[in-house]
């Protein structure tokens, strides 16, 4: 199939050479050109000289870029009739349902298809994708997406993908604040901390959050796997969608008010376990 | 060896069974004195007319009994130099220490090793043990610990088996509560909620709480496997250790808050998954 692809950055270059390796031939566009001649070159596909080349020679065009005014940006001036955008950018379904609207306006078609997974498997095709948008539309891109993740959810209608991910992502900071609690009470009573980690993760209190990050939080190692900036951009977004349901989350707002004192301390580039600090701050006690 | 036992409920009797099974002569004692004498019949073993007449025929005595002022009325007048109790009672560090001191008195020595898991796992001798005390009584009492559970966690001095089965239920709950509070946003989004959990399952979001209890909220089946007023009184314990050592713990106050609304909507019988009621009545919204 002829497929366009915006966006050729750390996730985006391996999601794209998965599609290239199944066969479709791509059309490639990148903010900064010299990235997509290189690409093109390891890979095989036409460079395009602006988004809208792109979708001149496809009728699938996805994007990876960094945030809802650059998704707008490329794919609005892009759209044309019948051509049927799928974003994987993690943007906030109220992004997705601005610029579905006006892509709507010019005879195209959105799907939001987020992901999670870091670069390791989106080289592998083994990210989790999920998808919000017309069934129609969504089934229509499913088996490509299949190319790029192991997990492929459909959500609901356009801004479900993304909701979706919102959630996940403010239940995992808020299940990570929870446990700098924890590990925090267990310190300050003199509790072999190896076993309240072995007693938590036989039992009822593990959390994928326990496996990645008590380690981490105990040697005060924050090696970046998902940045304490980016953690509380999507704790935010989600907590706006909850607003604007009228439902309260209180314990992601909780874990936003600590992600964005770690920020405050410096730990913004960091991975979010920094957290950990807010709560040692606050508690005047380190682990 | 000759072994003591005090308290033959759905728990007790299913680890003490174990032990006999090891082959372990047995002396045990009951507050319903039917109860010993039909245990004794099956099993095996002498009834004696009290706790003191327990530990007059055995150097280790275990107990799991109900709370802290029954530990403490059953233990301390069957105190007697060179005895070793072992407390698998869930009473909080405070009382544990309490009897603790009471017991030292008297010459005997106390470990407390509190369990988690249910009848099921008591029976098949696979519970999860967290034990405090003397590194050398606990070395002692180890193999024995070994015939009633599968994991067998030192946790540091007496009293840190309780504080660290504590602060596991208390993420747990607190874990729960974030859950529940997850799929009411999604709920009110509109979302597919069956891809909202598949996602959690599979990534950042994922927890012991997420396999057990999404269902159950979704459902709203609140069959019993761990109460409610059982979870807040584990948590409000857990805050309670949280204060005296001046280390704040808002998750678990969080849960502890919602844990007490829902006893108070007559959920204190049911299972701690009716945490969400409270959500629910806060946002005025039913899942």
């Amino acid at each position: 199939m002829k497929l366009g692809w915006i966006g050729l950055g750390i996730m985006g270059s391996r999601q794209a050479a998965n599609l290239r390796r199944a066969g479709h031939e791509l059309t490639v566009w990148n903010r900064t050109a010299a990235t997509a001649e290189a690409w093109a070159a390891e890979h095989g596909a036409t460079v395009a000289a602006s988004p809208a080349e792109v979708a001149q020679d496809a009728e699938i065009v996805f994007s990876m870029v960094v945030d809802g005014p650059q998704v707008q940006e490329v794919l609005v001036p892009a759209a044309r009739e019948d051509v049927l955008f799928v974003d994987m950018t993690t943007i906030g379904p109220e992004w997705t349902r601005r610029v579905g609207e006006q892509l709507a306006e010019r005879g195209a078609r959105l799907v939001d298809a987020p992901v999670t997974g870091s670069s390791p498997r989106a080289e592998d095709g083994t990210l989790t994708i999920m998808v919000g948008g017309e069934s129609g539309d969504v089934e229509r891109v499913r088996p490509l997406l299949e190319i790029m993740g192991e997990l492929i959810v459909y959500a609901g209608p356009l801004g479900a993908g993304q909701a979706v991910k919102l959630i996940n992502n403010a239940v995992a900071a808020a299940n990570a604040a929870t446990l700098a609690q924890g590990l925090l009470v267990g310190s300050a009573q003199g509790l072999d901390l190896d076993a309240l980690v072995a007693v938590m993760a036989a039992g009822s209190g593990a959390s994928t959050m326990l496996t990645l990050k008590a380690g981490p939080m105990r040697d005060h190692d924050y090696t970046t796997l998902f940045k304490t900036e980016h953690m509380l951009k999507d704790v935010r977004l989600c907590l706006d969608e909850a607003e604007n349901a009228d439902v309260p989350f209180p314990a992601a707002a909780a874990a936003a008010d600590a992600l964005s004192a770690a920020v405050f301390r410096g730990h913004g580039s960091d991975d979010f376990a920094s957290l950990l600090e807010a709560y040692e701050g606050f508690a005047n006690r380190r682990l």
